[in-house]
């Protein structure tokens, strides 16, 4: 799994009791599972279709840096399916994890759309192609 | 289920699909689901610990107005457990429900703390006593 | 009147002061307040166009929740005016009251335009009939 | 009246009709009052009393810039009295004034404290007096 | 050098550390900096080319009141450069200083345009003539 | 060069010209810059103290996913000097260079602190030494 996007946890990320708000951790999930998704299915119009259960293992507080892996574990004809873990860069102590998000790849009348895509590809491998 | 909580879908809610952004709908819920925890359990320090599996059935658009519903379903001796279902206001279309959200009551140290709860109760209820 | 709306206040919420910002609770208000009249009038466009003084009674702190509630009070050619209180939803305290807000209904190109409505009617009822 | 702070109305400061979301106006006047009161009796414990009626003129759309206006009215024992304007920067249309806007300056308790002014100084002279 | 723009340094500003967030701060300098290019320019096009040299001199905590002064320097044929000057609002004390942020005005296609400006004006002398 | 952290430009980061605005960049640049000095030498009282001159070399449009790079080019014994390339993820397409970030590590008291390190060393490294 990668870990891309890190976030500094600020005073607008808590929660009154001074931890991490379990929603804004939620909102980046979300929105690095789109920019996964986006990113392999070369198509913008990506929408959360699923997510399986969710354990909130630990928590954070202020100041702590947490990073968000994806990795894709199942491409289907028209979704793509990832799992996630959240965790403490600097302790990797779990914070969060799901095993399934689920994507659907949409044509601009915003009925599902085959992406032809069948494992994980790399930019990089494709600017070069 | 009671449905409080209302939301008017803005700019600053979208996608770039110009769709309801999922991660600010599950930031929404995850803020509701607490303050219904809150307001049962008579403690603030409540804290999120399990979501069961999401299904986003339907998505909403800039402008429209979307409710959320939340309902106890359990009471344990630490935690208390939640339904969710949020839908479009006018149209009482399901946009996404979860089944079970997971809060645990804690006491000043972090620690689960016993709520004394077992039902249901309402704060008007309550002031009259 | 009916409380719908709850918040939970914030860090984001405060003011340096650490009580809740004047400002964030007006923009609640605000908000809810188009809510009410848009579901009232079945017109997303509402604009406010008026509202009478305004009084803060008491404050509210990190961790409090508040709800918000309004209710009709007259219902004009083109215009919707209702009232508003906002109240601590544990103590029942009112934190802030204002007497009248009005909303205009306009039409496409934003001129007013008559609603049709002279009573509170509910979402419900109207998905019924 | 003096006109300080100037806005850039950005699409996160627009309501679903895409026209200035009164809300976000609103917080942006408490805001500049709360700072005005604030350099005006020299202590950050400023809170926000009272607010007479408000008239939404006109309105304003993305890319605009609007410019606020203050000007204190009355000096009280504990209290300020501000009038503000709030206009288009390039046409100078106004686009909503409030006559009063009432703060109160509090003592660490946040009991109200007398604050010993009675007339409006500027901070220039302060500093070389 | 004219200072507008006044900011409330509030607890959404801040990093983990409790000082103003560099990035906020940065935010509103690139904010302010196009409000006073547009209004130079008459034009709402114009978008940021490049900043030089920025040195972080000293901080500002919670409650701090902080003004942004900005200064036309050079008109080029496309372009306009600014300096700005942010300090504390009450002890004058400069905060961040940024020699020269170069503006370009472009046309409705995104290319620059000739913006046939070559001193600085106020609006109110452009209304009266 | 490492690129970690990704961005969804979303309609909340746009400018009324519907480009990226140049703020929202600056301080998404700010946090990341911080996280990596933080990350880099195990101190969170890290702050910035000098940014070079910044080109904005393109733009990027709702929908857009940039990535963004940092990379250590001197440790001083207070000081770490980044340098920093944000890029168009799918186009890899330069949007930002800033050559010089300068992050100072501070002790409890916000004086300037020796940091000890010489190089770049990565979590994993140090978690199983």
């Amino acid at each position: 799994m990668n870990f891309h996007t890190r976030k500094w946890v600020k005073p607008e990320d808590l929660n009154p009791n001074r931890t991490l708000f379990g929603g804004s951790l939620l909102r980046w999930i979300d929105e690095e599972a789109a920019i996964y998704a986006i990113i392999q299915l070369e198509n913008q119009r990506c929408v959360t279709k699923y997510m399986s259960e969710i354990n909130f293992v630990s928590s954070a507080k202020e100041g702590d840096i947490i990073e968000l892996g994806m990795e894709a574990s199942k491409f289907g004809t028209t979704s793509l399916t990832l799992s996630c873990v959240v965790r403490n860069k600097l302790t990797r102590k779990t914070i969060l994890a799901v095993d399934k998000i689920v994507f659907v790849s949409l044509d601009e009348n915003g009925a599902p759309q085959p992406h032809g895509k069948t494992e994980v590809t790399y930019v990089k491998d494709r600017l070069q192609s």
